[in-house]
């Protein structure tokens, strides 16, 4: 079956074991991965080189993808002393605890930002590329599979190229991607693109395949999507924000067919997707950075026109649903470098109305997306911040509580702050929404405790504030308090102060 | 001499005092001023707004501008109850007194986007326009003076416009600006800027004659650069980003011509702009907001090729050369909207070098740039945000010490962020500098500590990182800790504990 996937003959005596193709990965290597939330990723050669570390000593490799792996591939690479440094976003608990134990270093970045970074190196900045591909073309180039993300800057800037080309997945997958790059500076051009569903490349990356090292063949799946169903609290955020949107296409500020929807990936914001089946609004488009089961049902109930993403996430029933329907989706979704995917210029040219999920937002709206109590990470910023500050609206959305209560979303000051108040336009919680655009501090705040804040914590916030103005200042604060509630959180396990809590 | 300058007989009949012309700007109004970094600013209306409110009782407006206004006029406003609310940008020390104290409503916000929350307005959502013009063509359209600023954008947005028509501005401005704005979504094209030095649009601001209701005229210049001059911290800033820029040509990042300069006003900017002249570099070009005198001195010395910006404010002597030259920099300079010389979309395709000021950074890199103690609004964000987050380099400057000592500029937390860790590559004191990239928050740490802290803060800086690492997390926090620089500046006047501060 490879045979018909591999169609360059002379790459054919490249094949060899993954234990074999680790020899080209040495200690202290820089090594870009396929992989784009759970998407397309490197299914053997995390497993061979954990292998390989535990056999002849830590690597300590520089590990570059497009955003998370599936397959515990990281937590694995993580314990076993494979990694030394990270970037550019991760969801693995062992991962997780290895980063806030400070013993992998994490270079946390906006998602569109690396390819950047590592174009404007001089040479190959990337020692060797891992590449999952369903296909390699007569002329070598590399088709991907369930995501693009950063393959295709891994591919151009890597010394070494090793291809791990699954069976697995369906060949109909090819002629989903939709393969263009920025080129380097001056004389850059703009991207071409001003709609959704327009295609600027090509279908495959182009490589010369001297630089292919070896081909791993493998046929395992994705890691299916972990988010899951919507609950009260969700379908509250959700019909929130419809209802919003409903107000701005009465209020003349957008048509029926809304801009192009960007969602982030969980369960809120497959969510908040969800609850659009249920709206009137027609001919909509997304231009997002993965697509969740609820974009699919979008499609199904015909108000989604075109989707374009730089992966596919889903869960196991949805991956068989589309592997049988290659044809019947091909022309409404298309797969793009995360670097397209997230442009800024791309963002605010079309207009997006972005769709994230915050940790837990403050007063004034600032929004943390990323550490626990001001210190211990959790994922990444990943493409919140790409298109955030350039949406046309930026939405935030949490559950307004946490662990049973013990947690309020909605705090004084948030502890970490990834979105500052200048990037944030709406921000939703399952209790309600504050339309923050055009309003001072102290208006912001009003409409935040009004709307967002759960009943359990309104009068602590309220006090809070209160108490803050009497001092003065654009943004109201009590330095002495403004942490408190994370404080208290760590102290005793409850960000409530024990009278309240009793009550 | 006005004769000449209004060439479209029909208008002069528009003429009349701003006293007069006041009376289109009724209670309650949203109104749209030129002006931007105190350059090209209404220089009669706000006068005769103040005089009016202080007879017919507050005026409560909504007032929009560029960025700041000069000539007081700020302050003159804000005390007479001419303004409810303000936005985007100010540098008044009355209206800032008014800001904090919650009388005006201030929505800080970035320098590209004001341009586009108007647009997304169905109908006209500015009620008066007022522009300073140095001319009005024969189709009745409006040639602007020092700078562009939003001021397209209200003329387009405005439902009617009063131009003051300056008579002490040089005609011979008339070539300098380039007026092109983006089109309504959706179907928006790409901005088709290339290079620094394109010209995209026209020489002066089109609009309909007939939504002009009056015309004023004056005959003064704009408010002067407070911008003072370089001394030993602002020198040694600047010479440690330029030995840095050098270390980029060396390693092969950048060419002797760098990338496309923007650097923010103030100071700081100035003398790192005027360190640039004794420095190597060659055929450099500026893609900025503002220029200041140093990028004229630049522009002399030849090393300055080209500079784009969206207004020139410079002092008094500067401003007489400048305008007694005005051919002479004709071909060398150009002025633009300030959402096109803002715009993320240009930022990221030129890969700008961005050079601003922070008012504090922290530990890991996350900066300050509006709230002193976190409470109290300085200026506002300004244009910061525009070139930071998308900027091949994003560097951020700042004095180590204020106040005799008694602040230090590099704390544990910063009280307030603007520019997250994330946008943040390169931060410079005048006790050295810190490359950030790629770093994770630790290392960043560690290398702020050893070369940007001043050293009567730096044993408590490192004191307060170790023990917060002895915690753990990601970015090691002690949070009942993380404010008390801050705090103990507001209770004491000094952020140093008593014992270092007798030390």
């Amino acid at each position: 079956m490879w045979q018909q996937r591999l169609r360059r003959a002379d790459l054919h005596q490249k094949i060899m074991p993954a234990e074999q193709a680790v020899q080209y990965i040495k200690a202290g290597m820089t090594v870009g991965m396929s992989g784009f939330t759970r998407a397309g990723d490197s299914k053997a050669i995390p497993v061979a080189l954990a292998a390989k570390s535990a056999t002849q000593g830590p690597l300590n490799l520089t590990l570059y993808t497009g955003a998370s792996l599936g397959n515990n591939s990281d937590g694995l690479m993580a314990e076993s002393g494979v990694l030394a440094r990270r970037a550019p976003f991760q969801v693995d608990a062992d991962m997780r605890r290895s980063i806030n134990e400070g013993k992998v270093l994490f270079y946390d970045q906006h998602l569109s930002e690396l390819a950047e970074h590592l174009r404007a190196e001089p040479g190959y900045p990337i020692d060797v590329a891992v590449i999952e591909a369903i296909a390699i073309t007569e002329e070598g180039h590399i088709v991907p599979s369930t995501s693009v993300g950063n393959s295709a800057t891994f591919v151009s800037q890597a010394k070494k190229i090793i291809i791990e080309l699954n069976t697995a997945m369906p060949a109909g997958l090819e002629g989903y991607h939709d393969v263009y790059l920025p080129k380097t500076r001056p004389g850059r051009e703009p991207i071409p693109l001003t709609d959704v569903s327009q295609r600027l490349g090509t279908q495959a990356i182009a490589v010369d395949p001297e630089r292919i090292v070896a081909i791993v063949l493998t046929d395992t799946l994705d890691s299916p999507s972990t988010a899951t169903p919507p609950d009260a609290e969700t379908q509250a955020i959700a019909k929130h924000i419809v209802s919003f949107l409903e107000g701005e296409v009465a209020a003349g500020r957008l048509t029926e067919s809304l801009l192009p929807l960007q969602v982030g990936i969980g369960s809120i914001a497959n969510a908040v997707t969800q609850g659009l089946v249920e709206s009137n609004f027609k001919d909509l488009t997304m231009y997002s950075e993965v697509l969740q089961d609820s974009a699919f049902h979008l499609l199904e109930s015909g108000q989604l026109k075109f989707a374009s993403a730089s992966s596919i996430t889903v869960t196991a029933p949805m991956m068989e649903h589309f592997f049988a329907n290659l044809d019947h989706y091909r022309d409404r979704v298309v797969l793009r470098p995360q670097e397209i995917s997230n442009h800024p210029e791309i963002v605010r040219r079309l207009g997006i109305i972005a769709i994230n999920a915050a940790l837990e937002f403050d007063l004034y709206g600032n929004v943390n997306s990323t550490h626990v109590s001001g210190t211990k990470m959790m994922n990444g910023i990943g493409g919140s911040g790409d298109f955030a500050r350039n949406a046309h609206l930026s939405i935030f959305v949490t559950k307004s509580l946490a662990k049973g209560g013990a947690i309020s979303r909605v705090v004084p000051m948030v502890s970490h702050v990834d979105h500052c108040e200048h990037d944030v336009d709406i921000l939703v919680t399952d209790q309600g929404l504050a339309d923050l655009r055009g309003l001072a501090p102290r208006e912001r705040a009003a409409l935040i405790i009004e709307n967002c804040v759960h009943p359990n914590y309104r009068a602590a916030l309220a006090d809070y504030f209160e108490r803050a103005c009497a001092r003065g200042g654009h943004t109201p604060h009590l330095l002495e308090e403004a942490l408190s509630w994370h404080q208290r959180f760590e102290d005793q396990g409850d960000m409530r102060q024990k009278e309240v809590a009793l009550s």
